[in-house]
């Protein structure tokens, strides 16, 4: 029995990589999907297919049509999300991709660091399991199968 | 016919009372509902109940248990969601809530400051009207009675 | 026991009117709702709210964004939708909501000529019920009162 | 991981051929289905079943029961529909296979040319993206592989 | 507090009418819906609005697109189902009106006379409960607001 | 890609079986599942498992349940549902069958001889495709894949 | 805007008495519903209807049918679930009307004495709200409306 | 066709052996899940992950995130539930994981010793079949495939 695991959150950083090496490392049967980490494509997209828009909004819009695409189909496939938050950036649509998971009865760990959590109260109250940083994260992915 | 429209984002300014008198204004059949906008109380609230808690974090967990459960009812009642984000804070739970709304086809308008567009793009692509200020969000509710 | 009935299609002539003075005249317990009958607003709503757009196409998405929301929140209030189609126009949006009833769970009356009956033969076969004219989608009404 | 897609839309040019060569030569884990193309089949499945019919709009009618048991078993399968209109025809089972798509949640590409834009707005409004040839809608479900 | 009961079962006795006069006898806060009672309107409702068909199975095909509206639009607005069935008849509208009940979360009472046990055995067991006649229905609805 | 098929209906006859060697001779890739065959089976599994029941009553109850509990397992995993009905029996658990795939998204052909028209009217309308037999349901199928 | 509010638990104690006139004495805009109160017809009301049974697990089964269709039609009304437990019993039937709650979307205030903390955690850790005694949960219930 | 079936249930006894015992002795195509077995590791799972907690309460609510969100996972995978009650223990997980299955149409098998029959009378009315040991449950898993 396979998993599928759709990883939300920022894409600067390489926090997904850990969790496939750890996950693989313990070989764990899970495959992971997830956004579009190339932060440049993922801004480009819409015009770089659909030619170049009016002005910085459409070009967003443009993308995010398609970021969004990507993301729903990805994440129908999935069985668990998880979904980190940082320090930095808005992360609306982390918030926003967290929350669909519960509303479509996907199991959801949320993964944020401990000072995060005041603005991050209500989220956290609605996801399954909340945890601090990615290796407690895969703690609890490898309960699933002991 | 009248419409129940819940009002989600931030409780440290006033936004909510602009619509409220600019509909009752214009004489639409509109009630609004959301969530406690007493902010201490809101923060408070689990404590209140609950009695003291651990720390922080617990303190929290508390108060939104009981802040999510208000926005459960009032939003399985409403008929339309407003979200609105400012420049300041977090604004997490107001993402949870809009996405929510979008999850159980609840039609949403998103109100946002223009120069909010690239961290909401994702969101705004999901909700059914973005627009820049209250003023306009209750041009696109007149719309509906006309 | 009132019902509410959700009247989609084209708004360049007054079929909706015939229904609502048949209904009246025959003491029918309907209500009538459906999408915004003032053809130029329907069209520049998007920028009456939210400013000119850069070109037809972006004034286009801009009001069907409000056209769309207004019809989500009507026929999500609706027991019943009947849509009309005629010889004149594309009708795709009446489409898309003929299909968005049958996917609700929405009773369908469907009116056509009887010379579109190629066209609409699969709309038609998923349609509760298909009449030819405004009189006799009437006459089904009145019949669930009977 | 494979991913299913209908292709919703006319069956007299050969589009979906183009598509399917262009995913396979780009080894896209694609797998697409769609209705029934030979046209004259498609138009004869009923009589050719259930015996000649009273007239052409009961032919229509038995025809149309099996192309929508094609459909909808189908689409069941489906993780993406694409949705394509052209000039030509009056393309009302395209509208309502693609708004199905969308009450069931499932990921919509709409192409269309440009100048058909008015007509389509509100429907172009709810697909996830909408491009204007094939070789934009491959763009985007390669994105969703990158 | 009032409920909607929706009287699914043959239309050629006066049952129906036997509940709701000891309904009304009782004082209990229901209102009863159910199909058209008149059978020969039930029968020829299809050729009284579209006009005379080929022939009877499509006559009936006729009829049975308004009686099914009638059914789907009434019962949608049902708390409750109650179906009977008797020794006449082979009732298998009966029998899709209590499954479809069933399949849409309305608690549904099965009235039958004891010798109907055997073929009724599937349908009895999905039922929330089994009575045997009008009466015992009743005192079934009477529990409910003791 | 495979499709399995619930084929719901009297159990005295061999109709599965053509079904079955129809598909395996035309190759066609369909996966047949369905009820207890075994007839005397299918009415003493209750008291086989249970133990002796205080009546007839009882007895049938008992296997009902747990005739319903494969057909609910066995629904569940299909595509298709297939309900055939012949001259004899009261089938009302066949009824009660495809209104639950009609019920569930389960695309549903409906076999009935042509006399039988008028009391199968209602379920006829709601099928998605109704034949006069076992041959015109296979060409129905091989429709899907041809 | 009133809330019904459904609550289930044992019916030996008059603790939904408290919580009404609690309500009533804040003047809250509540309307109160719940299982049968009075215990023994609770275990007769199947007898009582359908006459004696075979034994006492066949008593209970006839009663279980009455009353599980009063909590399904009187729980589908309900905008809110209280569930309360207590040292005594096996409540086994609180547990399940808590679940459906959970399950269909009904915001959920569990109270139970601290010292049950332990073989409640799994149903606190989904209810939305857990508190110790009648007057915290009041005192939630009034938080909706402040 | 495979099976997966969630063994809900007490975790101090080797009942699950049991039926998987049997299972591979008939051949059998099921696989079996269940929660985590190990008693201590169950209760200390969330300390283990997140450290130490304030109190046995708090301890308890770490834990139930974790063992919640592996039953989610694991119940979204099952095609079928079976729940064992005993004599001991409080078992109110055991009957929320129950009434989840019925609630999300996964057919469910309780197994419960004939003396419990009045508190498990509602829960056993709603399960699809009620047996009193793991032999009959076998037996029934076996009619499956018979």
């Amino acid at each position: 029995m396979e998993f599928i695991i759709y990883l939300a959150g920022e894409i600067h950083t390489n926090w997904r990589d850990k969790i496939k090496e750890e996950a693989s490392r313990r070989n764990l049967p899970f495959r992971f999907v997830g956004p579009m980490e190339k932060h440049d494509l993922s801004d480009d997209i819409g015009e770089n297919i659909l030619g170049e828009q009016p002005n910085a909004i459409f070009k967003d819009q443009a993308a995010s049509d398609i970021n969004n695409f990507r993301t729903s189909v990805l994440m129908n496939k999935a069985d668990i999300v998880i979904a980190l938050f940082g320090e930095k950036y808005k992360q609306w649509n982390t918030a926003m991709d967290a929350s669909t998971a519960i509303s479509s009865n996907k199991p959801l760990i949320l993964i944020r660091p401990e000072q995060l959590h005041h603005p991050l109260k209500e989220l956290s109250n609605k996801a399954n399991v909340t945890v601090e940083d990615v290796q407690q994260a895969i703690d609890v992915l490898s309960y699933l199968v002991e």
